[in-house]
């Protein structure tokens, strides 16, 4: 039995690896694999309808929000964002709570002006900024609303009269938003919704278009909405695992159900983060995030061992990011709670036994 | 049995669906889904360096050229070439040859100057035009070398002084080409090369920095040679299985080995084309593509029931495209030759019949 807490890309649902790989071989009893399928085929045309239908069921989105499934991860979002909403003399704010928030600010400066409106980089991330302003003027407030290697999450979404833009690429799926207060979110699907290779961007059709800027035909969102996510070929495969996923997601009883889940897991790890001696979080508490676990052992020669004690156990992916060091456990929708109660096991006997 | 003529996404060989869907429930005994593996473990970037080796060992690449793994298909490419290449007073010489040749055009004024040096779209691109010159200060000259649509080839590659550049998506490592006489190449891998989701790029590293323009991170070829094509998780399931396509196709004794058998199949179906009354090719003979063959019946009133006639024997893709109508069977790399064979069979069998 293996557990796995990667960071991305991360664990899915079994049944979702067994119907992919069914379908690899022979889909829909078509003698076909998925992989062979023309993507203007009505079967995969339907699998492209109902992955968006159900994003916009699971995250109650209202007639304006638009769904799409792009290529090219978050890190083509960094640039597509800005080229579609900031001309060069506009100014948008970001908030720098991480390294993938700090990249998104770069490639915004490509584009226009950037205001950085807070930022924990002094602390190494391991809080979210509270007291920071928003001007009026900003095109838009740009939030990464759960960093994955600082394990650090927006617990309350800020409020703000400005365009709400976020890069939800680590918590998707995972807990109940007002997504419709956002204009636009963006996520690389390889945590909570997916494989890696597909993003998915919901947008606020009504902000489109305000711009003077050229955009090159594959990087406005308007033609993307305009053909119904299918302007060039799409990752065919990537976008049938998310549908698959997303189906497991509702049969669960969609975000809130699964919301619920994740609060329990994280509230047993953390628990036992704070009552063991031998562990420390690395975040502010009030902070932490509810998808990545990070916490170091209070005397650092001891983390080779207790990491090949885990290993002995089936305890995958928990090697801390370098620039944090010691452990994160991802808790993503579909790990399963029993492999948490492993992994809190694991710090007890630790404890114990040392 | 099902004959898959589809022309992309479209037929890979059977061995790598099998180990594909393998992979999909149990990676290397890992206990894990490849789905679920994190891009940066040691397994991963293996998979990742092997696909770029054997791209340069099947293409048989100079020290020069750099072979990259990317988001986005070609239509990113269409945008990413000329963002890399070409300043807003520079010009560019580009063919028209179909509506991807076309689409590339459009795209490349958004960052310069466009000469289209020769098209055929008057003759509904049935040829590749000969007849053509290349301003000596472009600075480079792009050609599609397999149009899809039309199912036209360019045979000879145009002789040129200027830096050359191709969108081979359809045609990739059917054909040996003195690959390094070109300064980059892209191919969606979705024909020859894999599943959809992932683009080959080759390029040559010394035609990169030369120009003014600032280019968003994601976009520059250099970034992603710097990071070995992992600038940001990659399409990690598409990059395996184009490995594993790759490795089939070294197994069969590479492009040159492939090559011939590509000959062979599209000899017989042309052969039947010409012989048969009933069909007619649609294109120029010197231009006709290896790798997609179109054709119409003199009597496009019998087109519906050779369709229906086609469909009961396992045939499936070969309804044209809408703009040109008729038939297109297209003969990738793993199309058995036995596949072509029940298709020329059947054309004999329904001329015979009525």
């Amino acid at each position: 039995m293996v557990h796995n807490f990667n960071a991305g890309p991360s664990i899915l649902p079994k049944e979702v690896f067994e119907q992919a790989a069914a379908a690899v071989l022979n889909w829909n009893n078509s003698g076909l694999s998925i992989l062979e399928f023309g993507h203007r085929t009505a079967e995969f045309t339907s699998v492209m309808e109902e992955a968006r239908s159900l994003v916009k069921e699971l995250m109650h989105l209202d007639a304006n929000h638009e769904v799409l499934f792009l290529h090219g991860g978050a890190s083509t979002q960094f640039m597509q964002v800005p080229m579609n909403l900031l001309d060069p003399k506009d100014s948008a704010a970001y908030t720098d709570t991480g390294v993938w928030g700090s990249k998104a600010i770069k490639e915004a400066k490509f584009f226009g002006k950037v205001e950085v409106v807070c930022s924990s980089k002094e602390k190494n991330y391991n809080f979210i900024p509270k007291d920071f302003a928003v001007p009026n003027d900003s095109k838009y407030l740009h939030i990464t609303t759960n960093n994955t290697i600082y394990g650090t999450q927006w617990q309350r979404i800020p409020a703000t009269s400005n365009s709400l833009v976020a890069d939800m690429s680590s918590d998707i799926m995972s807990r109940v938003l007002d997504f419709n207060a956002f204009d636009l979110i963006y996520a690389g699907a390889q945590k909570n919704m997916g494989p890696s290779g597909v993003n998915l961007v919901v947008v606020n059709k009504n902000i489109l278009g305000k711009i003077k800027r050229a955009i090159p035909t594959i990087m406005d969102y308007r033609n993307h909405i305009n053909e119904g996510s299918m302007l060039n070929t799409p990752p065919v495969f990537s976008v049938f695992v998310c549908m698959l996923t997303l189906r497991w997601l509702k049969s669960q009883g969609g975000v809130a159900a699964i919301e619920k889940l994740n609060n329990e897991k994280a509230a047993l790890l953390y628990k036992e983060i704070d009552e063991n001696e031998m562990f420390t979080g690395t975040t502010v508490k009030e902070d932490r995030s509810k998808m990545n676990v990070c916490f170091v052992m209070n005397d650092p020669g001891k983390e080779a061992d207790f990491l090949k004690y885990t290993q002995s156990l089936g305890i995958v992916g928990i090697k801390g990011h370098r620039s944090v060091g010691g452990f994160r456990a991802s808790l993503y929708n579909a790990l399963p709670i029993s492999s948490v109660l492993v992994l809190v096991k694991a710090m007890k006997d630790f404890a114990e036994k040392r």
